[in-house]
């Protein structure tokens, strides 16, 4: 299928269903949707929709599967895998949830939160705080991510340790089939075992098995204790032995434990306005400790104080802060939440988002060290991440002085290697991210055959025409 | 298809992959797999096999696929559905996986156990004590039931509040398919977004899509501060306040808090040995509230105190006893955990597992009872469960004086009943118990058509031949 194979009267009928002022086929007004974050890919298509109720959403859907018109949902247009992004050379349509934005019902009382898909994550935040109640998903781009994305790839962020990621917030799904029928799995319980699991299928699906246009999501109570410090480590080693002291101490208080390289905070001081390192000397390496407690909070600086102190005492800890203010907390998340984007004025990026067994991250760390030096001398290796998931970030900077061209061209080579190593671990080549367009075709390489097959049935049962967000995550034609 | 519709030369078959040992025909061997724990269906087979391994497993199923062979799986024969049954008239094959019950690995520096899918629940409890870890999955049939129904049905139990049902506590499976395909995913990561999320498929479909033999568990710190208390109220909208306050307080230190009324503590006192009623006055509700902590033993003191003298001030809590020891809290979850077995004196008992918002719970208790006794006058209400989940298990034990045959033959009358209230609320009429034969018809009458749709296809997309603990769940032929 190609650009041309749709007909005017075709996307004419498409552009009914939301009225022509939603029905956008101008390059520019389409451009920022061909293309995504880290300019991997740039598909095209002839027709954007910006449909306002689930109705509509519906209806696009029925046509679609009459026509045999394949769509693109997008939401905040912020993944990074190419999920959102139309295919390239084909005809896909976008329909875009941004019209679909409210936020349905808040009920503090249940503690439940009720939305469109197209909710951006930052006012969802914001209606939880105004009732007095945390929305725990964080993540660096939540001033533009929207909840049906953050649900279809079932956002991970820098609180998972303690709530979760995506999926565990989620209580019920709105949900538009590929042949325009609407399931409304819109529960509030907490406890429902009634037959297959369909909302967990609908997760992470990256939006090739229907459209989620509204969930339900829970909400928490917000902690009276917040502390936030940041120590410098000798060693991967140690922040390990930390780590699992915090968990002891903390349990489900330790919120966020996130590790960082000293060649991270070196070039986010330099890169990023306002970011300073908060230690005097430099270290090896460095974690930030996020401990919130709901009773009151003296108990979260008992437990921050109590964690720091063993672990001086074991030699782990050789220097640390501890934020004093709101301001200071902010600031020590600004610096772990910039360290991507500060890698941008250093040359090209090769990105990874892999997980290994918490136990088993120092010697992984060890490992892509040694491979990715050997292979590329000069490399500057950024890799940080959330810790206690055993989820890293392993992003290498170009050499200095290097070509980025020729650097990013080694994109697939220095991934093979990384992901060897990763998977040499029993991990996982997309923890967080998702699969969408670049990790596809080796995703059907690393698993056994019996996985992506059940997934290709999956997908059939659920789209046999292959209209819903094709040719991601799974390819059904092989 | 009827008993004599499997030739002896297929039973052969099926028996020669486990050897004569473990392939069982005696009517005498056969009994007790062939009923379940409330007597409710009474199955038939014609072999019961006990395969020692995967491959065994995986042999059984590639013939059942060759010769259109229904298998029905059964680990503790504990459910309360009838998903373990086999069913009535047919000639189900039986496969227990009691011989496959190890415990393969215990990492507690990485927080995992990975055991066999006939690991009885107790025993990982003890492998990860041992290890000084907790698993935290606790049901009243712990000592019998086994981890691959634990996560075929998605239980629950006490300590969901705190730790979340099974699908929360399982990162990775091994599933047999019905065509005897293996699918490897043991997998100990806590993020891994690479695809469809099978495991929540398999977990809590009750068998019907395979037979899960291995699973990597999730463990947990053992808490150093535990305590337990026992408080009497005047109503369930007292308690509802309670638990709100208990929850802004402690958090997820709030491990337990379980709701039960003076009729179900009064037969408990009287028919369970070893009970008895911890308060000097009668009030007509009782909670049981459990609180754990990581730092300090101190700190679950002080929370259950603060909490307790927060009740006493806002006029909730009129009377309360406080565990002073592990052998009195151990009495007092005793207590609750005795609860369904203390109705068996009393007659027969009419069972519900419901949930609704927990927020609901009032509500819906007012409006039940007022049907109920209604429909029934002298009825005894035995209403208890987990409320912090909005999850009840709404008994009804039978008048005084009343026939039990002619009491029972109401069940789905006082069904209709109370699972039409709980529509009402947009309950679940299976919190936790699960559908199997129970309660697939009614299923399929209060869900969107579209959903039962759904679970069909994805039926047959893993189970073409529908072999696999066929007529449980959703049924094909309509």
């Amino acid at each position: 299928m190609t650009n041309a194979s749709i007909s005017t009267e075709h996307l004419d009928r498409f552009a009914a269903i939301v009225g022509d002022k939603y029905a956008l086929r101008g390059e520019a007004d389409l451009a920022p949707h061909l293309i995504e974050n880290r300019g991997l890919y740039h598909g095209s298509s002839p027709l954007l929709l910006k449909p306002g109720s689930v109705a509509e959403v519906s209806a696009i859907m029925k046509l679609a599967t009459e026509t045999g018109t394949a769509i693109v949902p997008q939401t905040g247009n912020t993944g990074l895998v190419g999920g959102q992004t139309p295919r390239e050379g084909k005809s896909d349509i976008i329909l875009s949830l941004e019209r679909m934005n409210r936020i349905r019902d808040v009920d503090p009382v249940a503690n439940v939160l009720v939305v469109d898909g197209g909710a951006i994550l930052a006012e969802v935040q914001k209606a939880a705080e105004e009732h007095g109640r945390l929305f725990p998903l964080s993540l660096g781009s939540e001033g533009s991510c929207r909840i049906g994305g953050n649900l279809s790839t079932n956002a991970g962020g820098t609180a998972v340790l303690a709530y979760g990621n995506m999926r565990q917030l989620c209580l019920g799904l709105e949900v538009v089939l590929p042949t325009g029928e609407i399931w409304d799995g819109l529960r509030r319980l907490k406890k429902d075992n009634t037959g297959y699991d369909l909302r967990d299928l609908f997760i992470g699906a990256e939006g090739t098995l229907g459209i989620i246009t509204g969930a339900v999501l829970k909400l928490f109570p917000q902690p009276l204790g917040h502390q936030v410090a940041f120590a410098g480590l000798n060693s991967v080693e140690d922040a390990l032995a930390l780590f699992n002291l915090a968990s002891s101490l903390c349990g489900a208080s330790l919120t966020g434990f996130e590790l960082m390289p000293r060649f991270g905070v070196e070039i986010t001081a330099r890169n990023i306005d306002g970011v300073r390192d908060p230690l005097e000397t430099a270290y090896p390496w460095y974690v930030l400790i996020d401990i919130s407690t709901s009773d009151s909070a003296e108990t979260a600086e008992r437990m921050m104080n109590a964690l720091l102190e063993q672990g001086f005492e074991a030699g782990l800890v050789l220097d640390a802060a501890i934020a004093s203010s709101v301001a200071q907390q902010k600031a020590l998340w600004h610096m772990r939440e910039s360290m991507s984007e500060a890698q941008k004025p250093e040359g090209g990026s090769i990105k990874h988002d892999v997980s290994v067994p918490v136990s088993k991250i120092p010697h992984f760390m060890a490992e892509a060290e040694e491979a990715v030096m050997a292979a590329m001398p000069g490399a500057r290796i950024c890799a940080f991440g959330h810790m206690g998931d055993g989820n890293i970030h392993y992003n290498i900077s170009q050499p200095l002085g290097a070509d980025k061209d020729a650097f990013i061209a080694r994109w697939h080579e220095m991934n093979h290697i990384v992901h060897g190593l990763v998977l040499a671990h029993n991990g996982s080549i997309s923890a967080e991210h998702g699969i969408g367009q670049l990790k596809r075709d080796e995703l059907a390489t690393i698993r056994p055959a019996i996985e992506i097959e059940l997934m290709r049935r999956i997908k059939r049962a659920f789209d046999p025409a292959n209209i819903m967000n094709p040719g991601k995550v799974v390819r059904l034609d092989p």
